[in-house]
């Protein structure tokens, strides 16, 4: 029962307006600013106070917006514990680390004074220390894998490390190198926002509701972990790792697996996008820096990478279809030592950003997400027939 | 960016195919069964096994069916705890019951070994799981708010309370009347399932990533809350309690409240729907149900449903606009004497059957839901400018 015939997947169908970002063919912006020249250019933390407060920062607002993530970082001794309980979980798989991370997010607004708020105010700060906390999430959740103590987030008067630096040191309690911490800041900017994705319409349709934030980060994780969305970083990876290990085997080329991958119709991770059907502006910039990263500081990944660009190749050769961010962000993360299960987790820990700026702008001009659907089903019937 | 225009809220657009509902100005019906006559002749047992399961079951269907559901019953003594945790929360009002159930699915998926099986038989386990559990935690949470021991749910080999029954009875440790069980089980029919609402749409995005049902179903709470979507059975309520609080002050008559509200443009909850125009099917039945418990069992709540058809009446007059099953429901779980903020909690303990269905509808023909979206704002600007 529809006015416009049913578009599966509303592929092709604008939801509505934003003045957030812009993903097109030519270009991807932020709020006026062109993706390479935020990866050049600015911090993540600048990327993130461009899309929640709205515009570039001056030195001062900078200033006492990354101290207010840095006091924000710390979570609530409730909150570790339930990570801490999550080991037995961690270990058996009944839980993944994006898992912990969305009922952490659910438990952050269980104890958060603001929850019921939804004043812009209110929004506000509660994307502030969002956003601050999701590091310290991924590293506590690491440290509890790695059955090894939790390393306390760097905060305090004379607190140093960025938003990824500090997300790099929490996860292994070693105070990561300069191009690291440079290498996971430009994979956050790049992660940082992208319009409707599927998590983005997420967060929306339940803020929408006049619902509040942290059920609609809650949702929002819940969407990213599938490998049609932000889950292809690590599923991306995973193939990648099978391809080599049937490769090292001698069981064929890479050529030969990707072949037969082709014949038995597999899913390919890592590559195709919804809007982007030229390549994703995002994929050459990381693949760069990845490749740097290999050929600097980790030359034993360099196959990796060289195994990654022959993959490209077949798919742009036989398939015309190019690699999305998360097929480079696999290679960069698993080159930086990085565990598999973290990639999508530290995609949250940039995407909040975008997530938080999205719910506010639902909130400050709001109408109900409710689309129709067509009625596939049994005709009429009686109960007692 | 787009081929279709933006349509705000995605109004009168049609999101894709069910063969789970249809909402239609003369009619609801739920895989074949129309409304009025499933309120009339089955249980909620009976419509919840028609949702997920695809048909009326047999006797033996049946009986299998509430066993399954019976055995679910008890939550793990983590998930316990955690409700038990969140007694400072509740008193403070940084949590409301809605969030604490999030919490608690999101954690029920942390501990549930078929978590991250997206197959038909995993999910549909999963699904009678979480439909089982919901008044469970509805019962917990309200023990712990009434600060009085938890009371366990009627399981085991001599279980005799329905999922209605059984609901009102965690609640309290009362066993509940047969009139009341009655309502209670055909105001669950009645919110078991409304095609692509918001918070089931929410649900079928997550799923739409080949994320997994819990996170689904938290994000579906996590969309519910909102006073736009269920959080209309709460706040039609309370706001009935304000124009009682009135007229009993002598502050003016109930036209009186009304036509302040109306200059106001005061937004009245529980009143008007984005599909139906000339009304909600379910209203009336609901209605009706509610105000035979107020005449027969509850007397001093007569008032109140004269309140409420006064309420009713002028906005019918005066703006055209018709109830919905939310604004009877607040009434007539308000005259059973259930704490108002449990109403949006006791339509997850029903609709979780029809969001269930939709994430297993979706998961076994999937497509990746990501619409589009039109930049509104800053044109290109360069950053060090």
């Amino acid at each position: 029962m529809s006015a416009a015939a049913a578009t599966k997947g509303l592929a092709g169908v604008s939801a509505g307006e934003t003045k957030i970002a812009s993903v097109l063919q030519d270009k991807l912006i932020y709020r006026g600013y062109e993706i390479h020249d935020l990866a050049e250019n600015a911090t993540f933390e600048e990327v993130a106070h461009v899309l929640l407060v709205g515009h570039k920062p001056s030195e001062k607002e900078l200033r006492f917006f990354c101290d207010e993530l840095i006091a924000n970082r710390a979570l609530a001794p409730q909150v570790i514990d339930y990570i801490k309980s999550m080991q037995p979980a961690l270990a058996s798989g009944s839980a993944v680390p994006m898992d912990v991370m969305r009922t952490c997010v659910s438990l952050l607004g269980n104890l958060d004074a603001d929850s019921q708020d939804n004043s812009p105010e209110a929004n506000l700060r509660k994307s502030k220390r969002l956003l601050a906390k999701m590091p310290t999430i991924i590293g506590h959740m690491q440290n509890v894998i790695d059955g090894k103590e939790i390393v306390a987030p760097d905060t305090g008067g004379d607190a140093k490390l960025s938003h990824a630096g500090n997300l790099l040191y929490l996860m292994t309690g070693a105070k990561p190198s300069d191009k690291f911490t440079h290498v996971m800041d430009v994979s956050l900017t790049l992660y940082a926002e992208h319009d409707f994705n599927a998590s983005t319409f997420t967060s929306r349709i339940i803020a929408a509701t006049l619902s509040d934030m942290h059920g609609a980060i809650t949702g929002g994780i819940a969407a990213l972990k599938g490998p049609l969305h932000g889950g292809a970083n690590e599923a991306a990876m995973e193939m990648l790792k099978l391809i080599k290990t049937s490769v090292d085997a001698g069981e064929g080329s890479i050529d030969d697996w990707m072949h037969k991958a082709f014949e038995d119709k597999r899913k390919l991770m890592g590559f195709g996008h919804r809007v982007y059907k030229n390549g994703d502006h995002r994929a050459s910039i990381l693949h760069a820096l990845g490749r740097e990263v290999a050929e600097t500081e980790r030359t034993d990944f360099i196959p990796w990478f060289d195994l990654g660009e022959r993959v490209q190749q077949i798919m742009a050769d036989e398939k015309g279809i190019f690699p999305n961010v998360d097929f480079p962000c696999g290679l960069t993360y698993f080159t930086m030592g990085i565990p598999v299960p973290q990639y999508t987790p530290i995609f949250v820990a940039s995407r909040t950003s975008g997530w938080c700026a999205h719910i506010m702008e639902q909130h400050e001009n709001n109408r109900l997400i409710r689309p129709l659907a067509d009625y596939t089903g049994h005709p009429l019937r009686a109960w007692n027939d």
